[in-house]
């Protein structure tokens, strides 16, 4: 949002596929968490239409060995560095991007963004063909993320995902999986409360809720429950199922 | 700008309707300040062409008995929460959205700018009438604004409304209607010179103008006003003419 | 970003060209800093196709006697205040706006960007020649930007001309220049190392690099340069050819 970086990935999108639709999805991943950018795809792709081609360069490894990939899954396409970041997309179809007729030259060895990415996300909304842009492979990079572990007979030891901007705490405990009474330990506290909406509880209290990307959040009515709790991404959560 | 809401739901938008123009227009309104979203929409909305549908999520209770609404006023649409955002439109025809066939589902009890208000505008874009989204209603909530009070003969007591980045403080105070020379204090200051142009005062000096929004405010030159005196959004104001 | 001044640009664009594609190129320049503004330009627009419009409201002047200008260079023309925040384009064609029946009435004199630099812009999007917005002038104001100076047989003395959000400090060396071995001497550190890549150098080691916009770079592996060497835009360099 200081630097131009995306305005410029834009404008070389434009110059090859001038009626191409742009829309931003997030400027503010930490600059090296690809676990946090995996998934806020994850919580974002299903909303697009079909057809869709989503780019991502959160790419601590830009310029190193690592492949630039094309990523085929439930219609959509996907570009992007291959250091896991596609990691959540089932049954994926995965290319490794070589046509360099497609790349922008001189190629940077720090901002493949815009000088592949961006290229071959355009020359795919203008019309080629994946195949054009390179091979398929198989050993792309799969990360693996923290999923809940059952620890007791009603006991769930999970973690926290990632914390919006409200300092709402995503955990990854899937909302559809715990809908019986429960209660959740987060850091010192345990709450016990869980609300269907964020107005029916009193400000500045802590509660269960089932967020909208589909797992169980911490929040606090009008407040950051990440400040409450004084938590952060990874931090562990237990649920007991009372 | 570091969650994927926005994003989210212009592709929610454009799945429904994908010649859409999306503009966006602040994504920092602090979350639960319903007063700074009326204002900053009031201070944005006739810049944009007749027919604009300007969608507010500024809703910290969503997924509660508040209803999502449909405002036409002015030529414009507007859709949100009925929860007195729109407070500052005149003349509005007010809808409650009902009409579920319309919505994304399932609907999410805390993100109805994803699953009602998106689909609800970009249904009206693809050319829906405003009927058909839900009946008309005449109780939506108004909230009352801090108006300027006189209170002695030359007097006039007011509030500052808005802080923008540069740290000017916009009051409440109409420029046209105190056009003469005036003194103003707020915080525990007297500003006493107003300028016309923020280059014509020295580096760092408080001075009145009238601000592009048609309201007083209070500058400092290439620093922040707000930092200078100390004060926030809401602060009061004592204009006196002299 | 908080504030809807962009966005009502916007607006006012698309009121005078509704098929006009709008890109953001950066928000966060701080308010005053003409230079910064100027250099993120020269990094930006060359990626732009031909005929694109840029606007440019770093404007701390606005209202006073500075004018504004349109510059046409390159195929691209450029559109902003007569601050020097153009001073970076070769063989610029400069003309004085002063079309008063393209600018939006009543002028505000506090933000043209709204009523003349949008305005003026969207005209010239929707087919208008750029005669139409005023005369040719050759009195417009260059800034003199820090160019490296030969201090020695093999010593230049440079500056850091801009610091990214991931704090790497981008130089005025010209990478294509100094591409034999060299170090370089910022703050209290000298940097001896160059790299093609931030991969392969260690977790927070400071090296060289040749930056995507052509110069030369102090970076930090997945840290903060400028936060380690604790120095920010215009610091002094020296880079030593070995």
């Amino acid at each position: 949002l200081q630097d131009p970086f995306a305005g410029i990935m834009k404008g070389v999108v434009l110059g090859i596929c001038p009626e191409a639709r742009i829309v931003d999805l997030a400027h503010e991943v930490p600059a090296y968490e690809i676990p946090d950018a995996a998934f806020l795809l994850h919580q974002s792709w299903p909303y697009f239409p079909k057809g869709t081609i989503h780019v991502v360069v959160v790419d601590p490894g830009v310029g190193s060995a690592r492949r630039p990939i094309l990523v085929e899954a439930a219609g959509h396409r996907f570009i992007g560095p291959d250091n896991g970041v596609f990691s959540m997309l089932a049954a994926p179809k995965v290319r490794h991007i070589t046509a360099e007729r497609y790349f922008r030259h001189p190629i940077s060895r720090t901002f493949h963004g815009r000088d592949i990415f961006a290229p071959a996300a355009a020359h795919l909304a203008a019309g080629i063909t994946p195949a054009k842009l390179g091979p398929l492979i198989h050993d792309h990079i799969r990360l693996t993320f923290h999923e809940p572990v059952r620890t007791g007979r009603r006991v769930w030891t999970g973690a926290v995902l990632h914390i919006d901007r409200f300092g709402n705490l995503i955990t990854n405990l899937a909302a559809a999986e715990f809908p019986a009474d429960a209660e959740l330990s987060v850091g010192l506290e345990t709450v016990h409360r869980r609300a269907a909406t964020y107005a029916e509880i009193p400000y500045g209290e802590l509660f269960l809720i089932a967020g909208s990307s589909g797992y169980l959040e911490v929040s606090a009515n009008q407040t950051s429950a990440a400040k409450l709790l004084g938590v952060g991404t990874g931090a562990p959560v237990e649920l007991r199922l009372l």
